[in-house]
Order: structure tokens, then C-alpha cells, then sequence
């Protein structure tokens, strides 16, 4: 399924085409989150326009509303939303542990009352391949607990232990489907450990030997500080195939993403696009700016000088500030696609730099450019 | 400025012709509301593609934020929204008393507190025309008081003559500009008169003795029953120039657009197709359907059979709701762009079947089968 095309010399950045059923994604990639169904304020066919290759869907929004009876009508997720290209699917874990009531974790699986009317219910590692199966998922993901940072070792190392028995059977379900010739998405494993780089390790050589289709890394973007998140990738990378895929959940910020792609990463999904434009920030290449500051009001500029997006060809910061103070909808319509043109953009330049032999310079000026996010400011 | 291309017979229904400095508008039309420089949740593009051929730019809105300093940095309203079509742009005069604090009326004009940060603010009929001509309007109009609903005669006799005194000084500004050789928008003004035959009739002939571009009729959608707002028509539609374009400001319901047309009213703007799909209603040729309700659940048709829409063309009802319970900006996106169709496209229709002499039969069977909005019931 993964090619991988080039690797480059001054880094560990990779080139890779992953092929899934619903059509080819080059990596590295950025994948759009499209929580419940839909990539917030964004179509299908906008998404299209933008360059998307993949988009991520939420094993446990989409289980807890519309629920599966529904999707199994409909087809699965594809139609219902009508994205023709292809699908992640997260195993649910991660939302069961930070959204749901009354957890109680036990070697089965979770038992749980969902966040919006707290009925019970219930997902393990058979139930996550069930569901993401039924979403019609092209790249599933195995069942993990995520472990909060921070986190003691004693906590970690058990975690880490049921985890891999839960990503084991995850494995088990997909191989007895192989067996009876049923068609199934890419399974991708996930690697826990925590801040713990003797974990990290042990969890990456334990899920390679397993043999899976893909290696995420998770238990990032937690709250942990840049260091943390970057020696997490550091300490799993090595021990994963070169000839698997390698995706880092939940991340991150531009200079993020480039400095995981030159530690061998090749796809990334991440809520920051899509979300801070819903409060009037939008990316560029200096770093983020709040379109609501009034040195815009008169601003007769795009977004950003020379960017292609549909936000940036047609309309003003003055109008996009206006649009934003005023609370229109087709202010954070037109943010969203250009933070999204601006990842997607962003993962295609480094695609070409690779390529040409450029990626380490290009990353290192880059990364020196860019203001980091500062919550507190946007 | 407006040429009389067909009358149909049966009814007093016209084909007809408006042409403006940002191009033609072809009546009966419908105007889509851009309150706040922006048709809600719809980009230009997307209004263009729809077949919108003039939108509402909201004089009070846009005077309280951005401001006149910065539509005039951008050069007017067209430029700073990025629609480059007609706009007519109200007189801000019924916003000033349906929304703005401390109003005090004079023979001057209005005083009051804007309804954002409660400064201090003056509209007369000059401010009126000077702010309509910064917002660069191709359809300005006159500056009005608006009677409410119910409102005793006396109330009424006595706004009405502050109204047409207040009109004709909008009449004055605009032929000392056109005097002085200077570009303008068109003036239309507004018949006003409350429920009462004698006043709407005196207004109707008034104004038309007084020579405008055009005569919209106001104080209608203000609360009255239906039969009200038939008889404001009728009680001046008669008694204005039939050589001149008829806007019915505010207005309406699909069948009250067509029962309108059908006593001789060419324009339309309304709120209803907009605001509604924000709540999850659509219309369809038989009424509003709320797709929230449980039954679309599992639907997989569109939202109305046979509908060109963008939305009806690539989505389920099924899934619309799925978007309306979740609460995502998809949701509201898709069917605000299917009410817009609609209406515009009841317009196209209408405008079809004056041509071919079958407006009456069209209308009838529309509104008898047309389940009128309930407002409890969306």
C-alpha cells in the first residue's frame, strides 16, 4: 500500500505515496478533520478544490451521532457525506477517554456514557473494527488507550501493556477478515509510551512485529511541551519499517509538522486550521494573525501576499476583519479555506522539496520565519 | 431605467426590465438580504451561481459597522464584499426604529443610540442619500418612517406627511446632484400609509407626483395579517405609474410573492429564505419542511425532487439533518443556498409564465398547493 519514492539525505523526510481504496495519497500529507461528517464549514467539493487527499473521520462522534444503523443505511461514511476520496478513521479511543462520562476501562474494552444524552455504551478493540468498518474507513486505526501527560511510568508501562493486547486483537479481526476474502481498509497501529522513551521503543518493536499496514504515533498533542512531542517521535521512529507509512495524530502547527516530517513522519491531522479560524486567526507563512485586530480594519491586502487560496484571490483583510467582528459566517467560511489551503500548500512545498534535494534548507528557513502560535494572542 | 416588456392579461402581473450601473435586473426578481455586507453564510460567487441579480445591503447595519470611513477607503460596498451586481440599499430608516436605542424623530430627521455601543447617531434624509451614495447603491432608497403594526389613524395621517416631506428632500438631493452632474444610484420611494385606503392612496399619488425612479411600498411585513398586507397593495398599486418598477419591501412567503406579483409588484427581498435555513427549514413547492424532524432520518431523496440546487443535487435529506442536529456550518450553508434556489427560481418561473400567458393558472395551482409557513411548526 505505502511506496516509499525518496528519502532525503540531510534529514529523515520521506516521499511516499500511500494507496487506499478510495485513490492515492501523496505524503506527506495533511488530512482535514471532518469530526462529524463533515470538515467544519467546508464542503466536499471545496475540499476537492483545495488539494485534499484524505480526510479524518471521528470513530466516536460519528458511532455517537448519527450512530451506525444510520451510516449502515446510507451506505457507510463516503456517501453519506458524499467525499468520494479517501477516509482515516480514528478507533474512538482517544474521544472516549477525553469526552465521554463514567468510564470504566477493562481488559475488554470501555464502558462508557456518551457526552450527549449519557447513554451507555460500549467500544473495545472487536467493536472499534466493527464501527470503522462500517464507516466504510479506508486507513483504520487500532484500539489504543491514550495516556494523559503527564503521567507516571507505572501508569504508562500498564497502559502501554493492555494497549498492545487491545492493538493485538485489532490485528486478529482484520487477519480472520483477510481469511474470509472480506474487503477491509489499511490498519494502522499506534504507538503509546508516553514521555517514556524505553516504552516508545518497546511499543514500536512490539507493533512492528505484529505487522501492521501503517504506525501512528500517539499520545502526542496532549498538552506536553514541544520537546516531549518531538522525542516521542525520535524514540519510535527508528524501530518502525521504513517501508510502512508513519503518521503523527493530532499535529500540529506548521514548523511542527516540518520538523516530524525531517524525523520521517508522512501524514498529519490536526484541528488548528480549521478551529482558529473560527475565531478569526488565520495562518501564513510570518506565523498566525487575528484578523479581528484593528491595524486590519483598513487593510486592503489578501490574507497573505501571493497565496492562491479562494480567500486570498477575491477579498481583503479589511472585509475578512469585518466579516469576522461582525460574527458572518462567510468570514470564518473563507479563514477556514485558507488555513486549510496553507496546510495542504505547506505539505505539497515539502513534498516538491524533498524531492529537488532542498527539504532541510527549505525547513530551516522556514521554522527561523515563523512567529510559533501564541494561544494567548489569537 | 425600467422598461414594461409584457402585462399579463389575467391578472395585473409584468414582465419587465430594470436596468442599473452594475447591469440588468430582470423583475419579477427577488433580492437576497445582505444585511452586513454579506448574504448570510453565502459567498458572491455562490450568489452569482444561484442567479441572484441584485442583493439588500442594509443602510443602518453598515453606517453602525464598518463604518462610511471604511467603505469609502474601499471604494464603496460593491468592492468591499466583492459582489459586483446591482445592490439597493434601504433608507436605514427602519432599522433606526426597529433596532437603535433612544430615538428621538424631528422635522430633521432621527437621533438615537446605535443598538452596538450606544453612540450617538443622525440619520435625515440627506445623511440617508449621502451614506446610500457612499455605499455606491444602484437602488437607493428614500428615507421613511415606518408606522408599526397596529397603529390608530391619526399616528399614521401624521407620519405619512413627515414621511413625504422627508421623501421629497430626498428628491431634491438627488436632481441638485444630478444638477451638478454627478453619478447616482436611482431613488425609489416608499408608500407608507398604514392600513388605511385614503392615506396609502394619498401617499401612492404624492409620490408619483413628486417623479421618482421607482415606488416600493412599506409598512408591510410588520406584523399585519396576510389580507393587511394584500389591501396595502391594492390600495396603492393602482395609484403609482405603471411605468415605473414596484418593490414590495420586506416580503414574502412564496405564495404571497406570487399573489403580489399578481396585483402588479416586480421586486421582492425577504429575510425568511436566509434566516430559516439557520433553523433547519427549507422550502419545497408544498410547503417548508423542517429537517430537523425525525422522520429524514434515514431519507435518502433531496431536499425536493427534481431541485437543482447544489445542495439537492449532492446531498440527502438524511444527511442534511444529520448536519441541522449536529450543529455544523455545512448544514445551514446547504440549505440557505436551496432556499436562495428557491426563490430565485420561483421568480424565473414566474417570469416564464407571464411570457407565455399562464401566470394566473401557475400561481393558483402554486398556492393551493402550498402548505403556508408555520413559524410553530419550523
Amino acid at each position: 500500500m505505502f511506496e516509499l519514492l525518496a528519502t532525503d539525505t540531510a534529514t529523515k523526510a520521506r516521499r511516499g505515496r500511500f494507496t487506499t481504496r478510495h485513490g492515492v495519497i501523496e505524503t506527506p500529507m495533511f488530512m482535514p478533520v471532518g469530526t462529524q461528517g463533515t470538515v467544519k464549514a467546508v464542503s466536499p467539493r471545496e475540499l476537492h478544490e483545495l488539494g485534499a487527499q484524505v480526510i479524518l473521520g471521528n470513530t466516536y462522534h460519528l458511532f455517537v451521532r448519527p450512530g451506525m444503523e444510520v451510516i449502515r443505511h446510507f451506505g457507510g461514511l463516503h456517501k453519506f457525506m458524499n467525499w468520494d476520496g479517501p477516509i482515516l478513521t480514528d478507533s474512538g479511543g482517544f474521544q472516549v477517554f477525553s469526552l465521554s462520562k463514567l468510564r470504566k476501562i477493562t481488559e475488554e474494552g470501555v464502558r462508557f456514557q456518551n457526552h450527549l444524552d449519557g447513554a451507555p455504551c460500549f467500544i473495545g478493540p472487536e467493536t472499534s473494527m466493527e464501527i470503522q468498518t462500517t464507516l466504510g474507513s479506508d486507513i483504520m486505526m487500532a484500539f489504543d488507550e491514550c495516556p494523559p501527560y503527564p503521567c507516571e511510568y507505572d501508569y504508562a508501562a500498564k497502559s502501554l501493556a493492555l494497549t498492545l493486547r487491545w492493538e493485538k486483537r485489532c490485528r486478529d479481526w482484520v487477519r480472520a477478515r483477510d481469511e474470509a476474502g472480506e474487503a477491509r481498509g489499511a490498519l494502522f497501529a499506534i504507538v503509546q509510551g508516553a514521555t517514556f522513551a524505553p516504552l516508545r521503543r518497546e511499543s514500536a518493536e512490539a507493533l512492528t512485529a505484529m505487522d501492521f499496514d501503517g504506525y501512528a504515533i500517539g499520545g502526542v498533542s496532549v498538552g506536553e511541551p514541544e520537546e516531549e512531542m518531538m522525542a516521542a517521535i525520535e524514540n519510535a521512529a527508528p524501530y518502525l519499517p521504513a517501508t510502512r507509512a508513519r503518521y503523527a495524530m493530532g499535529l500540529g502547527t506548521p514548523p511542527q509538522m516540518l520538523e516530524m516530517i525531517a524525523r520521517g513522519v508522512d501524514l498529519f491531522d490536526c484541528v488548528l486550521p480549521t478551529r482558529i479560524a473560527r475565531n478569526g486567526s488565520a495562518f501564513s507563512s510570518l506565523g498566525t494573525i487575528n484578523l479581528k485586530n484593528s491595524p486590519y480594519i483598513m487593510d486592503k491586502g489578501p490574507i497573505e501576499e501571493g497565496c492562491t487560496c479562494p480567500a486570498c484571490r477575491e477579498f481583503t483583510r479589511g472585509y475578512l476583519r469585518h466579516l469576522v467582528k461582525a460574527e458572518e459566517i462567510l468570514g470564518l467560511r473563507l479563514i477556514t479555506l485558507h488555513n486549510l489551503h496553507f496546510y495542504l500548500n505547506l505539505m505539497a512545498r515539502a513534498r516538491a522539496e524533498i524531492e529537488a534535494g532542498t527539504f532541510d534548507q527549505f525547513r530551516r528557513e522556514f521554522v527561523a520565519n515563523y512567529t510559533p502560535w501564541n494561544p494567548q494572542k489569537s
